[in-house]
């Protein structure tokens, strides 16, 4: 079926248990959906935009009212929503990175965070995971010494992934900024696997900016996302423009240079506000999320020959795999061969899982009710069984 | 009624003849009504997205198709979908932009592209506007000289707005390109205003860049947009990124700089396929568009005192009118000061206007049938006589 033209509906949502590694928390609520409705439209939420002009000075819909809100959620002084994380991660880039400038990321960083790097013509430099792949304040400190006496230049910047896209690895993420700031760089929280999945305060983790996706984990239409920083960076990454120009001398009042003006003016925008106080109470109920992966994760290690590649036991709903002792040696002589897995799972209605995959892959459990996590976890179970893996 | 929490419902356009200068082309069709329902999800268009993973390879939904029809729609070679025509401004002025550099605008630039050329440290230089308000190639070719002459340096780019947002004037784009060319300066044509609503060949008008915007013209939910650029310039604004990583010496394929990777992941992008069709045939009938236009502007032009601030006869939907010395005479004296005007209007079910607006003001027809344009002609003359202005 069609919703428009040559573009098929997707169903994907209704009709199967999704576990994608990415999709998970950025499935609308219905407040959301019904929002979308409403303010489609392009320009649909500046109707009642008035001077000063900006985005967040809209009252109606209450967009001031949320961007406040939305600092307090992360723990920060001020907010402002960009076109996805990796929009956030440009703003703080480019504020802060000249030419040359060796710029702290780690071993697990998203690419996103690099491409912020190379744009401005800074040199990503890794804080190498340790073993278990977890991102240490000594690893951290180790390097900081490295580059400034292989550079001679302190970076102007950390980023660190709260969770990792990799593993879904939590990091210690205060050591770790205790430890850069001893060196005065500040650090930027990548929340993109976090804000709006589970609690996250920028301040008690002492970070310098938080970044966090909305249709990641937010519950939003992309591309949406929130930068929030303290107060004393905010004169910094929130700068007003400066530019008068030469013939006309206009200036442009409060328009801010990283934001481009105005971010998210529709869609997008009411689809993070209207989810917002589901998210704002969604990540009160983390730990039966976690217990519902653990589930699933228990499942897996039951299986002779799976290895869970996560942190173990699991501190995300983000979950690292290697079923190459397992699912893989069915491949081998499967008349599917590696997509009889996918097959399988897609048959119990089970969605998400990159097609073919039987070596090291990813899932993510976030969202499931109880009942859906032990479906899940049953069917790799039963898969398992049907394919004459031995099972503990 | 809200429709989600304490937001209201949005139903500007269901209710009223909405007259808005932003909102007029960035009304949704029902196509993208539709597909913004089955796309509302964060990454829904993610679910096929295989090796080499990027937005513009995936082909269900048609992503890639969409690309190529796309860059042929606005007469270039290649074409990426950005949030807002603003990025896309700003990935120009971030690959060809250097600190301390001169840059041209126009006295009628918008300011995000000022903003793009702020960002990277470069000074934006004005083509002021000759009378009428229309950019013309002799003012370029004076002010390149100039701009050469004062600070020893061909400025890198030439940002010029196709149909400005202040007056709605179109600018002689091909002939001003050439004068550019002459100097070896590339041009930006900035078609927020232009691309989805009236006929747009870049190559044809001789530019470099075409940048339109999917929220302000291309019935598109926001933030979108298109950057679309010639072969020859290709390799430069969407070079793929060059990083390695020194510890894990990781490499990120053909993500491209600029784009910060993947764009526009989900609703917005969806929202643009999905109109397109749509958009696609519309600009063909642009010249009924300035058929409508004409209708109202001439109305206006019969009320005493009421002067065209635009171009005339009108060459765009969007137009500037000063009503000083009509309407803002009887603002003067009503009760209701200012208001009485956006107030009648209202009462009338027009909408869009800033309210309490009578003396400069902007308005946009596009989009209003014969007879709604026929309507709001009519209503103007009406309030204006209903207040005793004279109309020949």
């Amino acid at each position: 079926m069609k919703c428009a033209g040559d573009i098929e509906v997707r169903a994907v949502e209704e009709e199967s248990i999704n576990i994608d590694p990415i999709q998970a928390g950025g499935r609308l609520t219905a407040a959301a959906m019904k929002a979308l409705i409403a303010y489609g439209d392009g320009y649909s939420v500046c109707d009642n935009c008035r001077k000063p002009n900006r985005l967040d000075y809209i009252k109606k819909p209450p967009i001031d009212r949320f961007h406040r809100e939305l600092a307090e959620f992360v723990g920060m002084d001020v907010a402002r929503v960009v076109p996805g994380a990796r929009r956030g991660f440009q703003a703080v880039a480019d504020t802060y990175v000249e030419k040359g400038d060796p710029v702290l990321v780690t071993a697990l960083s998203h690419y996103t965070e690099i491409l912020a790097i190379e744009a401005r013509g800074g040199i990503p430099m890794e804080i190498p995971a340790s073993p278990g792949n977890i991102i240490t304040p000594d690893a951290a400190a180790a390097k900081i010494e490295e580059v400034i006496a292989k550079t001679g230049r302190t970076p102007p910047l950390l980023f660190l992934d709260h969770v990792d896209y990799s593993y879904g690895n939590l990091h210690p993420v205060r050591e770790i900024a205790k430890t850069a700031h001893g060196y005065d760089i500040p650090v930027l929280l990548n929340g993109a696997y976090t804000v709006g999945i589970m609690p996250v305060d920028g301040k008690d983790l002492g970070v310098d900016f938080v970044v966090g996706s909305g249709h990641k984990s937010m519950a939003a239409p992309a591309p949406s996302g929130v930068l929030a920083v303290r107060n004393e960076r905010a004169g910094e990454v929130f700068r007003t423009t400066a530019a008068r120009t030469d013939v006309t001398s206009r200036t442009f009042g409060i328009k801010e240079v990283e934001m481009m003006g105005c971010t998210l003016m529709g869609a997008t925008l009411v689809g993070m506000m209207a989810s917002f106080p589901e998210v704002r109470e969604r990540v009160l109920r983390w730990d039966s999320e976690l217990a519902n992966t653990a589930l699933v994760v228990d499942a897996l290690k039951r299986i002779g020959g799976t290895a869970i590649l996560s942190q173990y036991p699991r501190r995300h709903t983000l979950t690292r795999v290697d079923t190459s002792q397992s699912f893989d040696r069915v491949a081998e002589k499967h008349k599917k061969k590696g997509f009889f897995f996918t097959s399988a799972l897609k048959d119990r209605g089970i969605t998400g899982i990159i097609p073919g995959a039987t070596r090291v892959w990813k899932f993510n459990c976030y969202g499931l009710s109880r009942a859906q996590a032990e479906y899940v976890a049953e069917s790799f179970i039963a898969i398992a069984r049907e394919n004459g893996l031995p099972v503990s």
